[in-house]
């Protein structure tokens, strides 16, 4: 840490992720690759970018552009990910993507069973 | 949310990750499974294990422990992982992971290149 | 940041609180020493200690024992902190504080306004 | 939870604040009052409002704005708190607060004093 601003700028560049993500998403049938695309989208969201184009997530995975878009299908087929339309104030249509379906999937039926795991664990 | 717990639950499972780590791995010359590693060893590391095995690695990942320890290996090599050897009160060898020379590599030197790439994106 | 394992230890120290006890606490009709309290029980009970005595909470803040006692009655009489009541596997009881009563009050009840706040802020 | 962006609404919620702060502020001499007028800051800064007024501030306190301020005054006199000046593009004069003299404070000369005081509550 050189210059003046860095702890600002440290605490400013954390990002919050669902752990049970990194737990779960085995069981939900995803690989890394699927998981990294999601993680980016969420990355992309919590900055302010709410529909991140397949160009845009290439930028940031070893992924081409046209495989993050079929990874981005096939997410939206899972439901794990979904296309959410909203007309603005001017009346110009809006999408977004949404990771509402994960969370719901991962926190409401996992809980019990992530509660169970934790416990055999520390057996 | 079905209990009363819930709030408190899902509080508990947030884990702060560094989003330079997504935004710069490619540059690291990682793919996704080695982020997906490095990823799982800083939540067990977080969690209170500091010395996640192969298999429990593999536990959480589509990656086979066989390929698991290949990954540590190479992640080591590469001066982003590193081994830590304490002894503890009773004069036993304890191994431990860290992942500092990572976040030193990502935050002192890519730190003006990130905050140059957040201008650009903003234009 | 002097030695090694500084960035470890810098996001190991980071705590994540809901934004949204800053936003309302006054509507709630709490005042700086309460939500203070507030956040060191949240803060014990994410180190893993989930029934601070008003001695231990005493030595964080420039509130007495004797008023920490106070506060935390206050806290449970105004239904934002409570105490749970457990038997463990040998069959003692165990008791500690929950802050759930505090976020379901939050996020159910206020999520909208907060929304509507925040639009407000905006224009 | 009664809607389905809540999830994601939660996960925006979340405000990561360095843990240190609650564990030290009594030692820099604050109180709960000032120490909560270092966190609207730290949220106002994280939600991209760099320069809250004392009206700002007040509205989230029990403090009048006037108060506010000669805590603000009271904060940059012990260095804690600075204000930064910039240029911006138009070349026209930009204020805004920086709370890094507080996090080089906490963690530069505490962390070692932090690591000990862990380790006497463990034992």
């Amino acid at each position: 840490m050189n210059n003046q601003k860095s702890y600002q700028s440290f605490l400013k560049d954390q990002l919050i992720i669902p752990s049970i993500l990194l737990k779960d998403y085995v069981n939900l049938g995803l690989n890394e690759q699927e998981v990294m695309i999601i993680l980016q989208i969420h990355r992309f969201y919590m900055e302010g970018n709410h529909f991140p184009t397949p160009d845009e997530l290439a930028d940031y995975v070893t992924i081409s552009a046209q495989d993050c878009s079929q990874i981005l299908r096939k997410l939206i087929q899972k439901n794990i990910l979904q296309i959410e339309q909203n007309h603005n104030e001017m009346n110009v249509l809006n999408e977004q993507y949404s990771l509402e379906p994960l969370w719901v999937n991962l926190y409401t039926e996992k809980v019990i069973q992530q509660d169970k795991s934790i416990s055999e664990e520390q057996t």
